[in-house]
């Protein structure tokens, strides 16, 4: 056992070094970037779609594709009008920084203002891997379940944004968003929180002017 | 990276021997055991306690149950009416085959005939840490979205049972139930399907009685 947690302290490390190397590369590249995690099904893709068609003719985006297998994701991003580059985990169930790092080398960063990265699916693994984003953002979805907060606290705690996603089905749903929303205070009391439906694109205007308005102070530092 | 690798088999070559006498201890004790995994938030806790109201009365149920935190799941079990141990896995991402032995130790295996497990909210990791159970179960739910066999096909291929859940909610989201069938047809073909909803209670007789079945052909042998 000692062992296993010698090797794993080991791997933390060295991403987080990483990490730190990927934020000041794409610092210097004046590319503000997301990191955006979830569940599998929770709407990162389809959020990703909405957020490239709301900044079309704005700002330029690219998009990091995280996947156990196919290049699905990434072909939806680039049929919104995005540079998207694939990455296939091969049954990792995360994304780490050396990852980040290898797709960076495949991007014209001269060419992006905005990077989105898509993590793999998974409320747990994800949170341990800092990638070297600027924010750490985490899309829940309604039919999910309002006691998500208590029972994945490890993700709701390390993230900057919560995106509260599909809310055209909360007439549909038993979904307490209170209770909800008192996990997630406990956990994370300073989280921007946005209301979104990609369905119905309710909410979605919102969060583009906050990713407008951070690339912008961001520049500006 | 090399050491890294040779860790990992250890980790499940060990698992692999443990889940052996995890099963080997279950059919001695002539319980019928199955593992349920899922998404988090596919409805893996609402099928358990539907499943324990429908086996009422007809047989002994227990049930383990996986979580990063909190005794939740356990609590709605045993207020469905079920023998219930949580397993807190203190942030691990799966369960594994020597945390059902210590559950297994907590139990009165005399007084149980049928023992569900729920893993931990996750469609990667816990595909590759086999537990013991006789049956492996996938519960997927609608709202994840018709791309999730092709985008995780560890956890499509490796289990018996498919439970596609969150029925009632077809007729307001976009679910190409073909597509999401051709996905799970290539991978896995033998795989045994149902339909649920445990909001409306559809599919679920079915359910019961596949169980019921399959306790019997058990107890057979």
């Amino acid at each position: 056992m000692t062992q296993r947690i010698e090797v794993l302290e080991d791997i933390f490390k060295a991403n987080n070094s990483q990490a730190l190397l990927n934020c000041s590369r794409l610092e210097k590249a004046g590319i503000f970037s997301l990191n955006l995690m979830a569940s599998p099904g929770a709407g990162k893709t389809s959020l990703i779609e909405q957020t490239i068609l709301g900044l079309k003719g704005k700002t330029r985006v690219a998009v990091i594709d995280g996947d156990i297998a196919t290049s699905m994701d990434a072909d939806r991003a680039e049929k919104a009008g995005a540079t998207a580059v694939q990455i296939n985990t091969g049954g990792e169930c995360h994304l780490d920084a050396f990852m980040i790092r290898n797709a960076l080398d495949r991007l014209d960063l001269s060419a992006i203002d905005i990077l989105l990265i898509e993590n793999v699916g998974n409320l747990v693994c994800p949170s341990a891997f800092r990638l070297g984003a600027h924010q750490n953002v985490l899309v829940a979805s309604t039919p999910e379940g309002h006691d998500k907060p208590y029972k994945y606290p490890g993700m709701y705690q390390g993230v900057d944004v919560l995106i509260i996603n599909k809310i055209d089905l909360l007439p549909y749903i038993n979904f307490d968003m209170q209770f909800f929303a008192q996990g997630v205070e406990i956990l994370n009391p300073r989280i921007r929180t946005f209301l979104t439906s990609c369905s119905t694109g309710e909410g979605i205007q919102s969060w583009i002017d906050w990713i407008l308005h951070q690339k912008k102070s961001f520049s500006a530092v």
